[in-house]
């Protein structure tokens, strides 16, 4: 049921007209990088339809920038399914990349990774493009956005292998961090090629919404991928909070999730109705007021587009069987290995640039 | 000679009237936190007089700050000398310490190090006090600039240890990045607890301005400490890249590098005469206005105060004789290790918070 849970969010996203080319290469990355090696990995990866979540998110972008902000995707959600929770020297390593993945925006661009295997390999290829063109602002913006949540990520994973049992309270506060919506956010502005003025990424009720935002989106992911947390013995899921919080029922603590989300999304939805009258008070000109709206355009994208994409994908899928649906019953999340070394991927051997 | 060489600055900076009592402190802290802690070591570590460099460097900073403001440079200076050129294990080290120190600032303040040493749980301790009162906006500009330098200085120790060698344009590059000086104009908005305007900072002229400063402020630092590097047998020196470079004697490239540092000084200068137009076409109210000039002097004192403290301090004496020029001559810059985790310091065992 909850992966059929539908939301009534008051506007449409648009999908981009570039989809299905951007897919085909893309596909053709994820298997050249080593992002994805066995059959049951590909079949599971294929069932996710990440092609289509950042179709949705990014609607505007180039044919070109769609098939980088596909491989982003994959490197990022392939990443997250890393953690194994029966192994604490697995959390070891999650945190070493995670530094790592933190890092590399740091690094003149085309710096090989320090800390090397195929996530760390992908991500530095896609941040040169991921950059290309951006403002040092929106570059130490983005860093920060991501530095945020890749911390709350290795924080997320050594609470899991620890035992440790998150109040309420507790749990909200992680999940608004390792939800990753701030950088998601920030990339918007890169697949159309602006940027929103300084004043306002920095001003109070453009906080405010951004967060609300992410708290609406960390609600309905939740709910839209309990059965696949619940495969997975992950304890760190909203309902699963909820009932133990509340001692209520599965149901009832379903019930109780969506009511939060709802009244998360009405706080954003009333936040960014005030965004008309912030321009004013700033004195922003036509150019700057447009900018806004593209700003703007790329959080709804990512609150409708998500929720559009979490209905299908295979990934929250309730019933599921396969090499992929045993690792997760084994409490991991991926299928290959994606945090050592592989031969035989990227160069022969480290090499160090000059500058 | 080249300690002793001035430069026609036409500025002057203050020192802080705290500095006597803040120094006291600083020396109890940096004992306390293990980041001096063989005698030779402290007596080397009390000749350079760091706390007069944060006294000069950010001379209006409550005593308090001040105290926080000498214990960062300990740790940013020491980290810094950790290096040993003929150890590559040693740079790995330094990579890995490295990475942990950009990932601190995006970690909630009061978490403890995932990477344990004496430096990292010191910059983790001064981080929670640096950032505290800070925007966001503010804490991504610092990260970021704290994080390219880290970067950087993590390529230059690479650089040196496989041997290298860079030429001038390379050397120049290189040396931008890792003299850290956006960082440390960075903290000059907390240590008077006001933030230069966001539509400032990421205004074009701020951005040369602050360039001219680091380029400014690197060539008098490579004049300054020649003899240092020469003793400890360090090509990134600018004056002897240039002798590489040119063919030319010591006496010439010393030559070479002050006209050079002079350049960059005027281009400063020229830079900065700029600056009232600039308020005036951004439309800046007064307060604004007061923010701004508050930010160039904070530029302003980081060229003159550093420049102050470089002609007096120890760490660039001609002439030096003990342990720590017995260390340097061994290609190593400390004497006490500060990148192992060290028994009795910190917390007897990683703690994990749980949000």
């Amino acid at each position: 049921m909850p992966q059929e849970l539908t939301f009534a969010i008051p506007f449409q996203s648009p999908i981009s007209p570039h989809t299905e080319r951007a897919r085909e290469l893309h596909l053709r990355w994820v298997r050249d990088r080593g992002l994805v090696r066995s059959e049951s990995g590909m079949r599971e990866y294929l069932s996710w339809d990440l092609p289509q979540a950042a179709a949705r998110t990014y609607p505007y972008a180039s044919p070109e920038d769609l098939v980088m902000l596909m491989n982003w995707f994959s490197l990022a959600f392939l990443f997250d399914d890393q953690f194994d929770a029966n192994s604490s020297d697995r959390a070891d390593r999650v945190a070493e990349v995670a530094r790592e993945l933190i890092t590399i925006p740091f690094r003149p661009g085309g710096t090989p990774p320090d800390v090397e295997c195929p996530i760390t390999l992908a991500w530095s290829e896609v941040w040169s493009q991921l950059s290309d063109g951006m403002t040092e602002s929106w570059c130490n913006r983005f860093a920060g956005s991501w530095g945020r949540f890749l911390a709350a990520h290795t924080s997320e994973v050594r609470i899991s292998a620890s035992g440790t049992v998150l109040d309420f309270d507790e749990y909200l506060a992680l999940r608004r961090r390792t939800v990753g919506i701030h950088h998601s956010i920030d990339a918007a502005e890169r697949s159309r090629r602006f940027e929103v003025p300084v004043v306002v990424q920095a001003h109070e009720l453009m906080r405010d919404m951004r967060v609300a935002a992410a708290d609406t989106i960390a609600c309905m992911n939740d709910i839209h991928s309990l059965e696949r947390e619940e495969r997975r013995g992950d304890p760190h899921n909203l309902v699963t909070v909820i009932r133990k919080h509340l001692g209520t029922s599965r149901g009832e603590a379903i019930d109780a999730a969506v009511k939060l989300t709802n009244q998360y999304l009405e706080r954003y939805l009333e936040l960014e109705s005030r965004v008309p009258q912030m321009c004013e008070n700033l004195g922003l000109d036509a150019s700057e007021r447009c900018a806004v709206e593209r700003g703007v355009e790329g959080i709804r994208h990512w609150i409708r587009g998500n929720y559009d994409w979490a209905l299908e994908t295979g990934r929250y899928a309730a019933e599921k069987s396969g090499p992929a649906a045993e690792a997760e019953s084994r409490g991991q999340g991926g299928v290959d290995d994606l945090l050592l070394p592989r031969s035989g991927v990227g160069p022969a051997r480290r090499q160090h640039q000059t500058v």
